[in-house]
């Protein structure tokens, strides 16, 4: 079974930058993750952007929909920041709905890929799981839970993704 | 949605003791792999066993059997060492066929948590994640993929989990 | 022989708040650092500030001065963010010419201990074992390194430091 | 100032090889360790051996002082395992009194480096520090602190390296 995986940036990929001392994109850290995972899905990664999801704007989001509409596979992974991935998420299924046949799964970290511990490894095996087994929907994998993309909100003061 | 976790101990929970210089195992790090996913899934943790899956007696496969028949928990996950996941997954099997209304998978890892570069926490979130959608059934969680109990074995020459 | 350390904050001490998704001071991380190391010198950690060097002021740098200049122990660990280390280390030397009998080592880190990669716990490695040595004066250990205050530069476009 | 690093293997060096689930050695991860600490003393690595100390015969022993004494460098460095640390110490101390000029240094470490929590990092920047101020002589920099080789023991029930 082939994922296809659309990387946008967020905290997942975020890096420290020594010589500014501040925080910075440079490449995706996705190959990397999938080879510590040992994952042998057939997946193929392509980066679409690599921004902080709060500088995502309405043509950032259009870019997403027309790669996830256009992609060959029917089983997508984005990664994507928490600040706004409902938002992406709500566009996405706006514009494929489950007619569409994709099953798209977003999922995004809390601290850095980079930083010793983050929650980006545990985020990644759990969304790939998610998107080889749900039916045709768009949901984001957050916390070891999924949720459809119309029943969840990110709790600003812990954190944390909650059903609603 | 509640899941019971069966700790059985494996290369998951391997150690280094560090006075007589060989791998060892203490307790499990499951707890803290569960808070570094930010894990929200309500789980109960319990080790039965810390041993190497090539130590695993048939006395220890039917306590890990009787563990998972007397579980409250429907949906249930049980971490093992790699190289006789198979069979006490087959154990599992014929004890409680899909009529009994468990799903049961089980993971392990191919480094040690401890270590830095461990896929442990990549196929904990994985299992858990297979574990909340499945069919009851008995499955195995590895390299990022699902495999039914008797249609997957451990290549010994790659360390891979393969179809068959 | 007992070193006194006083912690400033800098790159050492930075976390990532994954609330904000900004870099900021908690806790110093030395304590944590020298268990892993097992370091078994007697010494006592002191923190004495939380801030980025860019925004010592002079009122800071009189305080490390005088802190400095109270210790009992005549061997001293400042650790410090590297943009003003330097200047700070001027500051010092002003105050404490080698007829003070104090040797002060300054050290600090190109990347927060709290990510995977820091450079942190081998600059504490080093700083400690040239305090333990080094007859008194002002230093700065960085890059395994050891300079005299008044020979040092941090080259801004590689980060790093330079004699001169 | 230029230093010599002899490899001999150690703990320091130890990995897990995953297909044997067993503890084994590889190349040595000083280079990689050197890069991390943004290290800029002028170093040269050679890997004389890739041992357990407690496997060192006094063949590796003459080995280990042949080439510290062919060495052009008056400054070198040897990592080792712990159990016999000593035992190499005198070895070299025999042969080589501080009238022949060298400056030796050994070091090792209580966690592989691989794993993520070593003592490997502080513990080579203490000794790469003290092996470029201390005279002629040979000594044993761990946990911090720094030994005359005849002045010093292992702890075997704490793994605390102890003066004497």
């Amino acid at each position: 079974m082939a994922i296809r995986i659309f990387v946008t940036g967020g905290t997942f990929d975020k890096e420290y930058n020594e010589l500014t001392g501040a925080l910075a994109f440079k490449d995706t850290h996705l190959p990397e993750m999938l080879r510590l995972g040992r994952c042998r899905i057939e997946v193929s990664v392509r980066t679409l952007m690599m921004i902080d999801s709060l500088d995502m704007t309405d043509a950032h989001r259009a870019m997403i929909v027309e790669q996830c509409r256009e992609a060959a596979e029917p089983r997508l992974l984005v990664t994507h920041g928490t600040d706004t991935m409902v938002e992406t998420a709500a566009a996405l299924a706006k514009a494929l709905p489950p007619s569409a046949g994709k099953t798209i799964v977003l999922t995004g970290a809390m601290i850095p890929y980079a930083f010793g511990s983050s929650d980006g490894l545990f985020n990644l095996g759990s969304a790939l799981s998610f998107a080889q087994v749900l039916p045709p929907g768009v949901y984001l994998a957050m916390n070891g839970r999924c949720f459809e993309w119309d029943r969840v909100r990110k709790n600003k003061e812990t954190g944390v993704f909650e059903a609603m």
